[in-house]
């Protein structure tokens, strides 16, 4: 019988860490410095299973991993265990205070007929509803902004269901678009005078799973949950037929004092200028109800692997390259928040910081922001890319979110864009798993984080810093 | 801002609905008997979205529909309700006993480090496990095949995990290939001393939802629940790693008396036969997790769309056309056994019948059990059906289950095979929602099921009778 499943050898990938150590003594294998070329990298990258591994290895033996949840202590104890595995230096964990809140259970139902249950699930830091849930009519609205047109009186007493619908995009520009009803909807909500709200889950898929995700830390808060996009669009056409419909909500979330974390570090020390760091993150935490796979276990996949193929290189590129998985991005970015103020002493020795938080397929563009008289140096990193498959734009960069705040200290980033047309299928959903990610194409996008972060640890000068006017993102 | 949902009028179906009545007096609209040919009904079927609207009225307002289950009585007065509206003639429930039992609460952990939950859901029928749930190693076989080979030792006091990858198919085979392990992989088990049995879904998707279904009813019972596809692959990879790994799995359904259900039953009289009887069904009852939207609201849909064309028609076929919507089809079958004995007086009055139960795509293939002698009708049969993009298929026919103690009966059977590549991506899990159907498909479908039924409802001679040793079938 023909099985489709993929059987990836975690043993060998526990067996390979342990010859990952890299060979300071350059032995018959090992490629001696000047023949390494962007070819040979990529070379060596795209023929590589090691990004998959990686992820397998966290998400089957931590699973989903909440920041202050038993998943996000282990990932910590994971990504130590697995640097040091890989012969790192400098492997250590930077301990952070991260925001600690529990789901709970979720509960929504259509009211007036039979039973007609609703898949539901808190949104991040969403207050629990009284123990008996709210019962309400219910007020549509297309967006936040189409909220913001209604009047108080059409609004207070009722639960507020946001009904956007997100455009499936490569660049993930409709998540943006889409996004804004979750992270303020409540809050308008509640200006108005809303008992809870009731958001269309952001995602561009049509399966009966619930998008989750953060929503604003607000003064006053209301209970605010996603349902899942069929039961969105059925709750729709049932108001549309009876506006008086009423419908039962129960969350029981709950927020507790902040809970220890850390951001954990690794580094490849470069051979000739140990001081200049190039620095490559992703983030270590999960949203619960998957358990992480694309978000952001390939962006720690690529991260690993792109450092992996940096100590794997007799001699070590010129600078050193850094490795730091980020505690608590979806949840707070505390992770990347203390980060940067505990490093703010050494901002002016990171060249360039790039992170992967974008899922497993592939690189089709690169986007800068630095000093705008080293353009050449881009456009030389840039041209090293082509051969995969990515262009240069030469727009406005924009950072991950974890290295955001760097980009505040002045430090120049790289925007290594992957395409996110799948990503917001499964993206903060319980279908959040290993199996949406396919082998190769992580291995490419690995490739192509691995090629821009030896570029720029290898080249003779370097990005400068960010101008004062460039260091803030919009959002 | 673009929307892509369908916003499809339920005013206008019920406003329509009550102009639906046969208008018994030649209207101007009504074309006169002569003019219908297959042409003309395709051409009406093809163009009317009413199947569409009947499954969108019936998970809307009803939902979901397990046997014994409020929605499952509520179902009942939809489709007496709808059919009276559709003015048909003899409309009445008939009582059905059907078995009852309710899901109850699932969890599924794997244990030995951070939390690694699973999707699980009972299978119907499934027992409880003792309160505190089960917590053992596993055995994990391929399927229920594999398991008959290992020796009881292997076996004994473990959970079972059967792990059978469903092969995509156009005529739905590989559920047949699969399904064996979720009918009797508990039997088995129990035989060799396990303590429960852990299924992957028996699907063809990778969404983390799980697919439920029935189980045999066996002397001696152990709980029997799937996990998604994802959580199995998980569970295999980590098992892979550590055969020593421990499961934790909750379940708390319940069996309860017998209660009480409804066939429902419309028709649209003969204008020349009445007595002679093409029959038409589907089943009103779905499972649980979703609202039943394919399965079996579609063929609902599909067989109400047939007899609201066959009851526009002035003056009526010459034959009776009945539809018949059976109770609880997926976890007992007492509709259609109920049916078939109630009713095995008449049998010899049934000149045909068919089911739609294979979802919402298109009709690709026709197939026939009755008398070998009448084979040039069942030609000519094919030959209308021919312009819909279905091809005649002389192998012999498969029922429905509803309609095979029917057959049972000597009562021939068409079998209008439709497109199943899709229908396992979504069949008996909490995806099979409303958007799962596209509209036009629907129509198309319901035209081959409208044409099959007009033209046995109207040509001159009939099928016979099933040869005794053609009765049964395979499953």
């Amino acid at each position: 019988m023909l099985r489709f499943r993929a059987r990836p050898p975690l043993i060998a990938l526990l067996a390979s860490m342990a010859s990952m150590a890299p060979d300071r003594t350059a032995g018959a294998n090992a490629p001696p410095a000047e023949t390494v070329t962007p070819s040979s990298l990529q070379s060596d990258a795209l023929s590589s299973r090691h990004a998959f591994d990686f992820v397998q290895s966290l998400c089957d033996t931590v699973g989903p991993r909440l920041a202050g949840s038993p998943g996000d202590k282990a990932a910590v104890g994971w990504a130590v265990r697995t640097m040091q595995g890989m012969g790192l230096a400098n492997v250590h964990a930077e301990p952070v205070k991260v925001t600690h809140w529990e789901r709970g259970d979720a509960q929504a139902e259509i009211l007036g007929g039979s039973p007609r249950r609703m898949l539901v699930a808190a949104l991040g830091g969403s207050v629990a509803t009284p123990p008996g849930g709210i019962t309400a009519g219910v007020v549509e609205a297309a967006n936040v902004k189409e909220l913001e047109g209604l009047g108080a009186d059409a609004v207070r007493g009722k639960i507020v269901f946001l009904d956007p619908v997100m455009r499936r995009t490569r660049d993930g520009s409709g998540y943006g678009e889409a996004v804004a009803s979750r992270s303020t909807g409540a809050r308008v909500a509640q200006t108005k005078g809303a008992l809870a709200v009731l958001l269309r889950s952001v995602g561009t898929d049509h399966d009966r799973v619930v998008h989750t995700g953060a929503k604003s830390k607000d003064e006053r808060e209301i209970p605010a949950a996603a349902i899942s996009v069929p039961d969105a669009e059925m709750l729709h056409r049932v108001l549309e037929q009876d506006g008086a419909t009423r419908v039962h909500l129960t969350l029981t979330p709950r927020s507790l004092p902040d809970a220890d974390s850390a951001d954990v570090v690794g580094e490849v020390t470069g051979r000739d200028r140990p001081t200049e760091i190039v620095l490559v993150g992703a983030h270590l935490d999960s949203w619960d109800p998957g358990t992480g796979a694309i978000d952001d276990g390939a962006g720690v996949g690529i991260a690993l692997e792109t450092v992996r193929l940096m100590a794997a290189l007799t001699p070590h590129p010129r600078r050193t390259v850094r490795v730091v998985l980020f505690a608590n991005e979806e949840h707070g970015l505390e992770g990347a928040k203390t980060y940067a103020s505990k490093h703010a002493g050494e901002a002016g020795s990171i060249v360039v910081a790039t992170e992967a938080d974008s899922g497993g397929d592939a690189v089709y563009k690169v986007r800068w922001r630095g000093d705008p008289a080293t353009h050449d140096r881009f456009e030389a990193l840039a041209r090293a890319l082509a051969p995969l498959g990515v262009d240069r734009d030469d727009t406005e960069g924009g950072p991950g979110a974890d290295v955001t705040p760097l980009l505040g200290l002045g430090v120049p980033i790289l925007e290594l864009r992957q395409d996110a047309s799948r990503y917001f299928d499964y993206h903060h959903t319980a279908n959040d798993t290993l199996d949406k990610i396919d082998p190769p194409t992580l291995a490419r996008a690995a490739a192509a984080f691995a090629t821009a972060v030896w570029t720029a640890a290898e080249m003779d000068g370097d990005f400068g810093r960010v101008p004062e006017g460039q260091r803030k993102t919009r959002w």
